[in-house]
């Protein structure tokens, strides 16, 4: 967002990844050519023959990248455990490496997120104190766009670690929607101080404090995050993950049930019909952004999801110039230092009684 | 459900509960005095001359109510403390009370949930060993209706505390949906024995040994709830509050961007038209049901939501007769004495180490 201009910007491609590979990641490479202006340029890695022959179809690519052969893909359902056993020398595998060796400032992959996890993990390192990247959602909400995390990697999280996902969430919400001051809230169940379980209200504690670079709104409920209260909303893992499924399985259903409603007789069914051009549009609305960041790794990795369209490959990678062309890592690095002085001082009221 | 019938049944209720009091709770005890047969009576709790004349206006009611004075009202948003502390004489108080002497088989009230929380809790006494009763929602389902809980009265649970929610709901869903064996499943980020932090994978082990009479189904996920996988979903209260909350901010968003939709233009306002009958039924079937129990206590209580209309009162009464005619509070006692020794049994494993 606000970026540096003018200057060359290398994006690492795992291009077999994904449910359909070259065939819709590289005409997705292409858009984002376009789209990202001279400056952007691009490592592919993957089958050589099946790369070159797709970068061939498409003129915005000429002289815009460059091919590397990778021998080996990981299968969209191999275990992470498999993946690195067995991952070295995949295009996954270079791809991220290419982050490693310096060559590209961003990589983005559409393949399997436990073994992208894994990979970018051993190859880049956590830079936070996480076990693992918080995994990240887009949700749909009234006023854009909410950013969410953990919804699943890190199940149990204490305070510290609650904080670290606050510090990033809102670098990656700043840098990737271009809002200034991102604010920032706590997944709770109520608005009061002393409401929730210990955790929860000793991380609520140490963002009060206002020794972070961040717009900290306090707590929010389940409904916030559909409402856009904030930008960012903050919970552990276990809490996410049931909330991120919970809504899904609910949207879902409200969607079949509306479809048997429009096809349940003559008039419902010409209703439909008419009213079929705002239903498509208001599907469209509701899916979340196709990308999101793996946060908290020494590097910039993206992840689209498996079944994106050409749109959605060129979105991920608009997101990843995004993030290389912020301050996006600075601004982590900058609040992960306060870090360790709040939570030292947080801690002779850690027991929760003073609350 | 199965019941003791002809035998006479007196529910006990608090007529000045909810949003409208006498002038929806009467008509809705007459409706349900006809939906419940002549063994039905009722204890009407209220302002008396305001009662009286209600009644008057119901031959339905015609020698099947008594009505009881009482000179208070507990507010809608009055704090549990203070209806404590002011409660005592209001008809919510005293129509607790008609169960605790013995008068009645079960109580009804469309009042604040807080204040009938903290005045069952003082009169009746928690017959499981909880701080309050477990806050239990019926939700709508691909199968019907599927029981959750808790979905915000105890935020912090131990895994013994979990155990007494699958007890609870699964005695519960038997009376009020006549279902002989309902299948149990306790929330989780993922269905293998591994996943999931302590508490939920010791309550697990503990539900798994069979020790009690229930149809353990094993871990399910959020979007479980509404897919009806298993008959009643058990999880900690915070978890419970926040998927609600999540699903219902999520369902109202969706419900706001199809009205947008379907008013954009003249094309979908005709079709929103045609459908609206289809639309209208779809809106009814996502609403969930409008009673739920106030479950571990020593006494039957169900609390009917605020802005209840006379037929979602009726429907409160049911569940009362229902629960009333049923083997529910020896069903939970049964189970309730199988706990001690299955924690003492787990509690060697309870560290998590051999899962």
């Amino acid at each position: 967002m606000g970026g540096i201009v003018n200057q060359p910007l290398v994006i690492s491609v795992d291009v077999m990844g994904g449910d359909h590979g070259p065939s819709v990641v590289t005409p997705g490479v292409a858009r984002a050519a376009s789209l990202l202006g001279a400056q952007a340029r691009f490592l592919l890695h993957g089958d050589e023959a099946q790369v070159t022959a797709e970068v061939a179809r498409h003129p915005a690519l000429a002289g815009r990248c460059e091919v590397r052969h990778a021998g080996r893909v990981i299968a969209m359902d191999e275990k992470p455990a498999q993946a690195l056993r067995r991952g070295k020398g995949s295009s996954m595998w270079n791809a991220v490496e290419s982050v490693k060796a310096g060559e590209a400032a961003a990589v983005v992959s559409a393949g399997n997120t436990g073994a992208l996890m894994a990979v970018s993990k051993l190859l880049l390192r956590m830079s936070a104190d996480l076990d693992r990247p918080p995994l990240v959602v887009g949700w749909p909400s009234g006023r854009g766009v909410t950013t969410f995390l953990d919804v699943g990697a890190n199940v149990d999280c204490d305070a510290e670690r609650l904080v670290e996902f606050a510090i990033l969430g809102e670098a990656y919400h700043r840098a990737a929607h271009g809002v200034a001051r991102p604010t920032v809230g706590l997944l709770n169940v109520g608005s009061e101080d002393m409401k929730g379980h210990g955790e929860v209200r000793e991380a609520h504690r140490i963002l009060r404090e206002g020794r972070f670079d961040l717009n900290y709104h306090g707590f929010v409920e389940g409904d916030d995050l559909s409402h856009g209260v904030v930008d960012v909303v903050v919970t552990d893992g276990f809490t996410g993950n049931v909330a991120l499924k919970t809504a899904e399985g609910a949207a879902r259903f409200i969607k079949d049930e509306l479809r048997a409603a429009l096809t349940s007789g003559l008039l419902a069914k010409s209703g439909a019909m008419l009213a079929r051009g705002a239903l498509q549009r208001l599907g469209q609305r509701l899916n979340p952004p196709p990308a999101a960041p793996l946060l908290g790794l020494n590097g910039i990795v993206v992840k689209c999801h498996g079944g994106a369209s050409e749109q959605d490959f060129a979105q991920a990678l608009r997101v990843a110039a995004d993030l290389a062309q912020s301050d996006f890592a600075a601004e982590i690095e900058r609040n992960m230092g306060r870090l360790p002085a709040a939570m030292a001082e947080s801690h002779p009221a850690a027991d929760g009684a003073s609350s």
